[in-house]
């Protein structure tokens, strides 16, 4: 792990058994209120992704929008949606993944253009990586060079890290 | 209206008959896909938005958080989400509003800072109104000071306009 360090944790808040018991619920509201840890978020991520020569970032609906354009923008580059069911037009691709009850779907538009392209993926929460390796599963099969994942939070008991088998850049990580 | 212009419809896909027959989808993926455009879509956003004085914006979920952040951030200033229900964790407050068939329901957290602050709605499409009424609503509950609202994309055949009842900065107008 290279690059500049800060400190996010008093940007995050916790909300015990949201949204439902037993699960310790931390939202980014405070961050994103904060037009200095924003910026400092911004310059974080910019500093440690500058040896993964992006060339796109993907975004997972819907926190992953709140940072993947301002991601991009930082770096000069286009981004692009992974988006639930029902929400992307034209022609798609779709990728189920499990859930700790039922599953879920992401979709791509075969019109993004991530053939050979170094793509970046960006969510909020690394957690137990279904979502960001569903993403990824969506990415390859359009031929892009996944390089790796950013997120805010990254929730290290659960594993994640292993699942999406990609390089994380992480703001803030907690144990549970 | 004041401030830069730029015609944004290079930068808008159209599918005919999506999500249903009859409609006609704008989609915003070519501009997100687009360093250039977006760039310029933030100039034109922070030009005309300068009378406004905005201090906090308040993006609507999903699409909205593709540009709450970073219109926030090149204010510098911060910004909050608006959600659909089951997202935000605390106290909440929500404002049903009417769809074409049913209802839908947007949240606001009570711990939110809007109280007499004035607060710039952002949304990816003005339609008829409805949602972005409905957070006005959330956030004049709030007793902020809504100022305004900005979006991509306004229907104009659709008089959301006047539903809203707020100054609307748009980067691009279709008739329907």
């Amino acid at each position: 792990m290279t690059g500049l360090q800060v400190n996010f944790d008093p940007y995050i808040a916790s909300y015990p058994d949201f949204p439902k018991p037993g699960i310790l619920f931390r939202d980014i509201s405070p961050l994103l209120a904060s037009p200095r840890g924003m910026a400092q978020a911004v310059d974080v991520f910019e500093s440690r992704l500058q040896d993964f020569k992006v060339d796109v970032v993907a975004g997972i609906e819907s926190r992953g929008f709140l940072f993947s354009t301002l991601i991009a923008a930082r770096l000069g580059i286009g981004s692009l949606m992974i988006r639930k069911p029902g929400k992307l037009p034209g022609e798609l691709i779709n990728a189920r993944y499990d859930l700790e009850y039922g599953s879920a779907e992401l979709n791509l538009q075969t019109c993004a253009l991530v053939a050979g392209r170094r793509v970046l993926i960006l969510d909020d929460l690394l957690a137990t990586g279904g979502t960001i390796a569903a993403a990824k599963a969506l990415l390859l099969r359009q031929k892009a060079d996944v390089v790796g994942c950013a997120v805010i939070i990254e929730l290290l008991a659960l594993g994640g890290r292993s699942v999406v088998d990609l390089p994380v850049v992480a703001l803030q990580a907690y144990e549970d």
